[in-house]
């Protein structure tokens, strides 16, 4: 159902703005928008440990303007908004253990700089789309599988909290003001161009790293806790459908649909790299605290309003992601 | 059900602090420990125009310590949290209109401060049950009446978001530190104590002040607007209960129990003063805004667990309001 050759049209000269586009997956949605024509400018302000690497850009620096500033500088935010036409706004934090070990931190990033773009683009009185990037975290333990967007949101963490706040300013702006946002709930989310130097952010591309750097990767509990996992590449194709239509105004989507036990997400990466071992082992205390169990996302809304599936298999993807760091390594860790 | 007794030997010689209580619900649950034999201390910013009262504590000035000072002030709280049994965490700020207007100052309020709160309690290893006053406007309109707790909370304002925020907070801080707190989601409460200089507070203590001042109850739109409210003297009672029971460690209880349309109310205070009048008037544009429709709470949790249901009509209720501020006027406007 995915007409790339419709997005390609609705982007060509269009003008962007990627918040965190030095991250995992802002990085990855700014190459793709500068390769169907799209003019790209992008807010980070390169807060340690979050992801943000100058070398995710590499294929398309030359073509894009980046800004070193919070994505609530107003200073910055001003002077730019009313000459936009789409906002992908995927700055942030989204670690647990971060948020719960600072969470003013995480307060700032996830409220007070949202707000703050929100308020620009009301006062410039500009038309711009913005899509926030939420996460499945908002929910919290899954009281009954799969999760719709009506869940109720118990998040087992601030991170998760604060995200539902950012999420919140961003729905009530489009009721009270017209503002035109969207939001996407991601699931866990793997590829290239994700941070490797620690595991605080995302078990999938740690996985990726263990057996690269041929250490076991470790499963922690039974090993058969079901994540919803997608690729970047899908990732980015439902945040440019999305942003893209006017049907989503003030609306809220799942994404996901790759449902799979994480023991069984380690043995394929160790198929898919000829060598390796999953170690099954007790969880350390910080994680068993983290753990919700089992999730996977119910995306029929998105599937119908926009006609998006997820289409990269794990296979696919972590052929893919392999590959991506073997050829990179140096530049990630 | 309620046994004042019970209560009385509850918080007799126990050591409470009110955040909060220089205002209307906190004062009149001040003077309520006192009375019972509560040691309390007073946490209040005196933020202009939020209620805050010298004049609310005059029955129990002599036996009350009160401290001007943030909510989330470490400096403050990190030497007091030790040696306190019970905290009814009433601080924040509670209007629609100053929270669209001043998105920020009602983040810091609702959401930092509370936190720091939080912290200093789990930091101290502190016992100390926390109650916090939370509020019907976290689930904006309602999409089905009576509303229970697990309605969804999709507020029409940035209070009510931030109010939410700081809820899960609460909640959160049981599950993962297992500190004692509980949240009470209070609907229109009115009542002694309230300030009158201006309406952005609520609709019910207003129209006390227009009766009393001979200027018309101006009622908008249709005039059939049902509000579930609450006399102040229940919430405080709601509030004891809660707070000294351990089954509320980590739940969350609307409030409510008086429905009734706001022309009604308006007639019934012409009534109670023996003169004025009701005026059905279009709805002003930043009122119209706020408007979110009938209410109705369901109130079947905090009944069936702690047994507590609303005891003061509106028309008792109202009695004691106008009676309250015929003697003191000059104190509130």
């Amino acid at each position: 159902m995915l007409l790339q050759e419709d997005l390609k049209k609705a982007y060509s000269g269009s003008r962007v703005l990627v918040t965190g586009g030095l991250g995992f997956i802002g990085s990855n949605l700014a190459i793709r928008l500068v390769e169907m024509g799209a003019k790209v400018t992008i807010i980070d302000n390169q807060m340690p440990e979050t992801g943000a690497n100058e070398f995710n850009l590499e294929p398309i620096r030359a073509q894009t303007e980046v800004i070193i500033a919070d994505v609530g500088d107003r200073s910055v935010l001003d002077g730019l908004v009313g000459r936009i036409d789409t906002i992908f706004n995927l700055a942030g934090t989204l670690s647990h253990t971060d948020s719960m070990r600072d969470p003013y931190r995480d307060l700032h990033s996830n409220c007070t700089g949202h707000m703050q773009l929100l308020d620009s683009v009301r006062d410039a009185k500009s038309s711009a789309k913005i899509l926030y990037a939420a996460t499945r975290a908002q929910y919290g333990r899954a009281q009954k599988l799969p999760v719709d967007e009506n869940h109720p949101l118990i998040s087992a963490d601030v991170n998760g909290i604060n995200k539902t706040s950012g999420e919140a300013y961003h729905m009530l702006y489009s009721r009270a003001y017209g503002v035109r946002t969207c939001s996407l709930r991601l699931t866990n989310t793997y590829g290239a161009r994700h941070q490797m130097r620690h595991h605080r952010q995302g078990v999938l591309n740690w996985f990726v790293r263990r057996v690269l750097d041929g250490n076991p990767i470790l499963v922690y509990g039974s090993g058969q806790q079901i994540r919803d996992i997608n690729y970047v590449d899908d990732v980015v194709d439902a945040m440019l459908m999305a942003a893209g239509s006017d049907k989503t105004n003030g609306e809220i989507y799942n994404l996901g649909g790759n449902h799979v036990s994480l023991k069984a997400l380690g043995e394929l990466l160790v198929k898919l790299n000829g060598s390796g071992k999953v170690e099954i082992v007790p969880y350390p205390k910080d994680s068993k605290e983290v753990e919700v169990g089992d999730f996977v996302a119910d995306t029929r809304k998105i599937e119908s309003v926009l006609g998006w599936k997820a289409k990269v298999s794990p296979e696919e993807g972590f052929a893919r992601t392999l590959d991506y760091y073997r050829k990179n390594q140096s530049k990630y860790w």
